[in-house]
């Protein structure tokens, strides 16, 4: 019985062979199609809990599960901690994921979930902007925190949306100047602006994306502002109870659709508003997109805490690109005895021999 | 940046390498060393979570997190399927060890928790054992449930107490008949009896362990009993809500020693008894050994839930072997950006470029 292990050098292999934009496409098929049929209501999505510390840096090691009850729940183990870039000049989330078989327990495959965290959050802000975004021509991307989910919020949203040019926004100007070149693939025009423009940033954009670390307790990013008609908002910064980074008198104004209402709850957007104040979470909007679409002439936001199940589809995503290309190392992993009422009985019988002559030196010395 | 794997293979090796009796001898040392001086209080072990379900059959996927503030965190993620002996020819219990460094999030180590579940849970109830058993020689062992765990129980106490003879039933008389040979290595006197001699058993232990798959809402496993004079039971059965061994009229006359106060009154013998019915946890004993010798005359009973500290112990030992005697290979596993801000730059230029180039073609067919 084996373990399949994507190792890095397969997801760059699965990249490279895909294309980035045929990858972002695939994914955002199967996560639209997932969420607009799966039964959320009977799966077993617990609101992620985890390890919070604030030493040596703050940080946190959480975990996600999703159970489909499908045969198989995934699991990701994902870390947030903001001084990597500056200290360790590591990604703020790190992360792996696990998939599991829900008959016996046996660990099936195991993955990064870096990249597939900022594929899929990507993803989902896309497919929310598609239902609830302005229906015009040449939009204006606002970005407000340049890190590494801009990349994929810049990507996954030129795959479906019609945007003429990004603004973005960070409060470290590098971090600004930057965005153009690590979204230069995308061919969008995109201008930095510094922090006394953030205004008028926020005020030309058709469509805003709010992705940054800001600090418990800081938030909000910003003021409330005189936005553009039908403004659409991807709020994903959040994933830490008394972070946000919208004012709460604009959430109010504006239909607000969560990706996971409980966990919105307690760390997205939704922390600021009674729960009449929040819309249909977007499972619910996909499964009737005539109701969504009466939203678009409105403002609205889409409160992205991170679903696991979206986790779980494209932990299976990587997978069947993997199994198709032949691709990772199938690595025993689990001692799996022999006899299944002997723990010891995974040693061949002669390793158990030598093991057996080996205590009786031990002890004698 | 490097995850270490230490397959099955490897830890074969190094159980064939320290031997059965050294490698459990060590863990216990280290077991007992670490429950008696670590601060628990300022340690981060939430109470074991997890995906508890009934279909296919009936089973769970639980994590175990423990943080020691020590820059790793362990996560055992552990599957307790109980018709894996008998559908699947697989054990009850699979599992597998995760260690993190707390700065980063990056997944230090991955290992098999399997074999390491049923040492430390043997290594635990020893401890106990020799703190609270009675200071006699020529021990019986009494053992109800002959699974998996009733090997490493066997094994485990045997190395710390003096046992002169094993009874031992189980519900499948097949098992107790089969766990001589399994525990053969020991040279201890094995004798099976049925369930019509379950009360003989009982009444004949000097120590007894529970270590049964009984279903949630069946328990106890037999009605209270005339127990010998400072009888010990270490009951290790208990890992669900509504899961129990021992009968409460016993529970009550004993001086009841949890692993885990929390998880115990969760799903510990515990959830039978009122808060001031449970003593001390066995870290605060070991802390004070004259105050848990005070109680050896006395009925006594280590409820072991599985302690998450333990698994972490654990996981650092077989990494620690491992690192000596060179096993385990070196896997790249989370995709690491060149840039920290750019999720695409784990991709090297050549493959970006081709990469964008097969999205120019996947768009262009």
């Amino acid at each position: 019985m084996h373990t399949k292990l994507i190792a890095r050098s397969d997801m760059e292999t699965i990249l490279s062979r895909v294309g980035l934009d045929a990858l972002m496409d695939q994914l955002i098929d199967r996560l639209r199609e997932g969420f607009s049929t799966a039964d959320l209501a009977h799966a077993q999505i617990p609101a992620r809990s985890g390890l919070h510390y604030h030493s040596p840096d703050l940080g946190l090691i959480e975990w996600m599960p999703a159970n489909l009850k499908q045969g198989k729940a995934s699991l990701k183990i994902v870390g947030y901690h903001p001084t990597n870039p500056s200290k360790r000049s590591l990604p703020t989330i790190l992360s792996t994921l696990s998939v599991y078989d829900t008959r016996s327990g046996h660990l099936l495959g195991l993955l990064d979930g870096t990249l597939p965290t900022a594929l899929r959050t990507g993803a989902m802000s896309a497919i929310a902007t598609e239902l609830l975004g302005p229906p015009r021509d040449g939009l204006v991307l606002g970005i407000v925190g340049c890190g590494a989910q801009a990349v994929t919020q810049c990507h996954a949203l030129s795959r479906l949306l019609p945007i003429a040019r990004i603004v973005a926004h960070d409060r470290n100007p590098q971090a600004a100047e930057s965005l153009s070149q690590r979204t230069s693939f995308l061919s969008i025009p995109i201008e930095p602006v510094a922090h006394g423009q953030l205004t008028e940033l926020l005020e030309a954009s058709d469509l805003l994306c709010t992705c940054t670390s800001e600090d418990p307790g800081r938030g909000p990013l910003f003021p409330d502002f005189a936005n553009r008609p039908g403004l659409h908002i991807n709020a994903v910064g959040c994933d830490f109870p008394e972070k946000f980074e919208l004012p709460v008198e604009l959430l109010r104004r504006s239909y607000v659709c969560p990706d996971f209402r409980e966990q919105a709850l307690i760390e997205g957007e939704c922390q600021q508003l009674q729960p009449a104040e929040i819309g249909d979470d977007l499972a619910t909007l996909l499964r009737d997109p005539e109701a969504a679409r009466a939203q678009r002439e409105r403002l609205t936001v889409f409160d992205s805490t991170g679903h696991a199940y979206a986790d779980y589809l494209s932990a299976l995503l990587f997978l069947d690109y993997a199994g198709e290309m032949e691709l990772g190392t199938d690595i025993g992993l689990e001692c799996i005895p022999a006899d299944p009422l002997d723990p010891y009985s995974f040693l061949n019988p002669s390793a158990r021999k030598d093991s057996a002559s080996a205590c009786i030196q031990e002890s004698g010395t």
